[in-house]
């Protein structure tokens, strides 16, 4: 049986009437977009604000355990509260300045990875200044590891026994939207913590400051056998690097219309599902424009030249950092023979007519896993499930509701 | 005196009436984009084919003097043959496959960096197998170091005294459309080299491959100190890892148009020229979709809230490594007041009606650190140049010209 498929974001504001909306049309927000959180990214560096937000009887925090999210429910992220997690991040972790913390840093210590998501503010909660309420959201990393093994075993045991899960899996797609959206960034910035303990420039330990949103290379290592002397100079300490900021790679996802507009490209990759096919895809690559990125993949994989590209929506997509910038290309007059052995990563590729499409997109979308719906017939088309941006990029060509509305093709 | 504005690039396939164009008019094809290589990427990891590329007569290299481009002219960029750089890069690089090279690593040995860009596929050049040929471009690091110094040291002289310079400065938009777009691939590739010495994984040195496009972790290292023991595991080795790929930051930068549609913000910063403004911009934070960190930043650096957002354009940014996504935004009815106390980030920001801008369009546009032209008059407003983004987004709102052709307001 196929899973339910839940519901996409809310597109901001959608009951307003503007000048954007009426000229090009509702806005498609995409599954992990949607978040309600007010990330408040200018106050990460405020230790006071962070201190007051972790306190309050209102601060939630999303656990992982290796990247895997504790759930409450198939569709729901378990939140826990300050005093559940106390015992791993003791009784403060912002009771000092950033400047205090980076001036004692010592690369023995372990300190569990701490990640401010935002406020929530349609929660109440709690207020700070005049501008700054709402709920606050933290994400914890309880993986059990070093000096917090046991308290971490200790949490994890209390919350199983309670019936609760980590997910296994590497995908979420069944959460809510808003839950998708919020652990979304919690798994992005986990997992981009936990792949740069070292600096990409000098080589030495890094540490976490911004509550998550940045890595420093310090100047000094308390540690032992590093405390009589400092660091050897490093880059990223003099002016400001892009390796202290968290990584998102931009990638391409396009829907292909035939010179003549009557036909959309479709491609497989053999480790799909028999009759399963999608959009092309591929990361940006540096100093290409999207427009270009999308003619070059839609070339290296499929051999078709386009001409005009048109950007459509885009979806965070947390796998471990991508960000998928979705776009409509239509190809040039004889620039439209299939040719799959330039890059060689798709299985096939062929032209389907828009009738066709139209039809699978209403009996035969489902995930990778999952089984088409009960109206498919062995053999027809399978396409992506709406939670998937190659979904609305498909339909945006053969159902319409892009800019103007009306079907392309 | 203004500097003369380069051309921009022109759009891919201006001449076909495709349906997309007649949908959304024009493509705008920003500075820095439009290359006319085409990066045949797939072939990067073959050393047959770039052996024979790099040593066929009509291999071009861009030669780079830490990070400076050396130029012919200021709109031309000099572009060396094999023979000038043979003392430099040895016999052929290539000469043995990459796995042989990765496992013969040595950390101590220097190897300037050399990048495969692409095939100039309009001039005549060399051919390999059935479908790929044209002129081979490569960039290299011809910085006088370790032991390239001396042979990098003449190769300097050499052409200093032909009257070549490498360019100072940080951004070069003095260049021709197309030569801007191979200095971009050429810069953003050197520099994430420059800043990846080491795996920020594990620690430890990480070598170039797949022709300046991928830094690999080697499992073993035969530098003296090292060679009787294999390195610890590292997880980039096993699976495949983003940090083993070049880092391209997506950025977003946008035009905001009024509630009612007749009124454009712009907002300055302090370090900018007197009555100079420009649009808003920032980056794209993990797990956020570009029309979330749309409203997101314009409301930390405005306050202003934005309802629906519309992607533009984009623009790469080598500097060091940005994707600069254009959007434009409407704000919602009664989210139009200017609060700069969030971030803190702009010195003003304010609302311009649209024939101001208009006339600023046509009179005071320049780069930073060049004079207004000469009908601009005194204390009236400043905008950036057309080869920025932010001056094609400003025009596309106020003269019309993106998807319908018609101005916004």
């Amino acid at each position: 049986m196929p899973l339910p498929q839940p519901e996409l974001p809310e597109p901001a504001h959608p009951e307003i009437d503007s000048m954007l909306s009426r000229k090009f049309g509702k806005e498609v927000a995409n599954y992990f977009s949607g978040s309600p959180l007010n990330r408040v990214s200018f106050l990460r560096p405020d230790h006071a604000f962070l201190s007051l937000a972790l306190k309050h009887p209102s601060a939630s925090f999303v656990l992982f355990n290796k990247l895997e999210p504790l759930l409450a429910s198939p569709s729901e992220l378990f939140l826990a509260k300050f005093s559940d997690v106390q015992p791993i991040l003791g009784d403060d972790p912002f009771a000092t300045s950033e400047e205090e913390l980076i001036a004692q840093y010592n690369s023995t210590s372990y300190i569990p990875q701490l990640v401010f998501l935002g406020l929530d503010e349609k929660k109440e909660g709690f207020q700070y200044k005049e501008h700054y309420k709402g709920q606050p959201y933290f994400a914890l990393d309880v993986t059990p590891k070093l000096s917090v093994t046991e308290a971490a075993e200790k949490l994890i045991k209390d919350v199983e026994g309670r019936g609760l899960t980590f997910s296994k899996g590497r995908v979420h797609m069944s959460l809510a939207a808003q839950e998708a959206a919020i652990y979304a960034e919690a798994r992005h910035l986990l997992d981009w913590n936990s792949r740069n303990p070292f600096c990409g420039q000098c080589g030495h330990p890094t540490m976490s400051v911004n509550a998550g949103f940045k890595r420093t290379c310090p100047p000094k290592d308390s540690a032992p056998a590093f405390a009589s002397s400092d660091r050897p100079a490093c880059a990223t300490r003099t002016g400001i690097s892009n390796l202290s900021f968290p990584r998102t790679d931009p990638t391409v996802i396009m829907a292909v219309v035939s010179a003549d507009g009557k036909r959309i490209l479709l491609g497989r990759n053999k480790r799909w599902p028999p009759h399963w096919m999608s959009t092309l895809a591929g990361f940006l690559e540096p100093a290409e424009s999207v427009e270009e990125a999308v003619r070059r993949e839609v070339w290296e994989e499929s051999g078709i030249h386009l001409g005009r590209v048109v950007i459509h929506s885009t979806q965070p997509w947390p796998y471990p950092a991508n960000l998928m910038i979705g776009a409509i290309g239509q190809a040039i007059p004889g620039g439209e023979t299939v040719h799959l052995g330039h890059d060689a990563e798709l299985e096939d590729a062929k032209w389907f007519e828009a009738e066709e499409v139209r039809e699978a997109l209403r009996v035969g979308t489902s995930g990778l896993g999952e089984d088409a719906g009960p109206e498919y017939k062995e053999g027809g088309l399978r396409l992506p499930p709406k939670t998937a941006i190659a979904h609305q990029l498909i339909s945006a060509v053969v159902n319409g509701g892009f800019l103007s509305g009306a079907p392309m093709i």
